[in-house]
């Protein structure tokens, strides 16, 4: 019996301006250019194509894992789900990889991604505290490749920070050509 | 220096119908159900957006490869370009893979298809008679995963079926649910 782990194929958009469950409580480009500024973020699943647009927003898709093996695979479905009631910290972050890193064949870029920087591994060691969801954007004709959403309690705050300074450090991230951080809160 | 093989992210439009460059020779369901008949067949490439939909399309992007190793990248280098002027046929060939395929580790499909179901391989033999180019449409939210398009010579038609013959063969299209291959051609 195979788990799945993703509901594939779902859309997400992602909408900044005034309207959103999240309050945007710091945005700053890591590299690149930044996106303007706006007060709130709403994070649109199912079917968001009919959702107002905002100031700003990046669509997505979630879809099937290009890097993870069997093993990671067993481990990462002990993932905790979001929403949960205590976590009313979150972070977007949009990345853009640069075209070398495209170009490269997938197992130099799964050796990049997990035998040297350990992505996948790192990661784990952040279970449950810290929630994640990727959603893939490339394909879609976004300037972005990828869209990362983490859920956390305010108690983890200083983990996230530790684990997006700890990827920030590895190989993997000299191909990464744009980022921005965007972090929000709830009330509980 | 990477040699890039694929122009990423570029979109295509096949459109069926009464126009476009080629003549629709045949179209079967090899799994799964058809699609409706049409006199003729168009590939947009560049900015399909704005391209009439006929009586039926599908769209699709050029993407980066997702199972391609080095040694791999390096032998498709020398594949031929679409366009040639004696590839009067073609065959335009929608796939869509099962959800117990999608739900595999990266791993293990790679693993059926090339160590056990040996795809790249194949198509390798038949090059440079068989030109190929690949499309994803999954992520775009089309009812299929991806459209390979071949052109060829008339006298490369046999080869052309020998290629296809073989793929349905291997293990890897066990995870096929539907497959539609559509013939084509059109005047030197």
């Amino acid at each position: 019996m195979i788990h799945v782990i993703c509901v594939m194929g779902e859309r997400v958009r992602f909408v900044a301006g005034e309207l959103g469950e999240w309050r945007v409580d710091s945005m700053r480009a890591i590299s690149g250019r930044d996106v303007p500024a706006a007060a709130r973020l709403a994070r649109i699943e199912g079917d968001p194509s009919a959702a107002a647009r905002g100031s700003w927003s990046i669509d997505g898709v979630r879809s099937y894992e290009r890097y993870v093996h069997r093993a990671e695979q067993i481990r990462l479905a002990g993932s905790p789900a979001l929403g949960r009631p205590d976590a009313t910290r979150a972070a977007l972050i949009p990345i853009c990889k640069t075209d070398a890193w495209w170009a490269l064949p997938q197992d130099e870029r799964r050796a990049i991604f997990e035998e040297r920087s350990h992505h996948i591994a790192i990661g784990l060691e952040y279970i449950p505290a810290i929630a994640r969801r990727l959603y893939h954007c490339r394909d879609l004709g976004e300037p972005w490749d990828f869209l990362t959403w983490f859920e956390f309690a305010e108690r983890d705050r200083g983990a996230f920070d530790t684990l997006v300074d700890r990827l920030r450090a590895t190989e993997e991230w000299r191909y990464v050509a744009r980022e921005v951080e965007i972090r929000l809160s709830r009330d509980e």
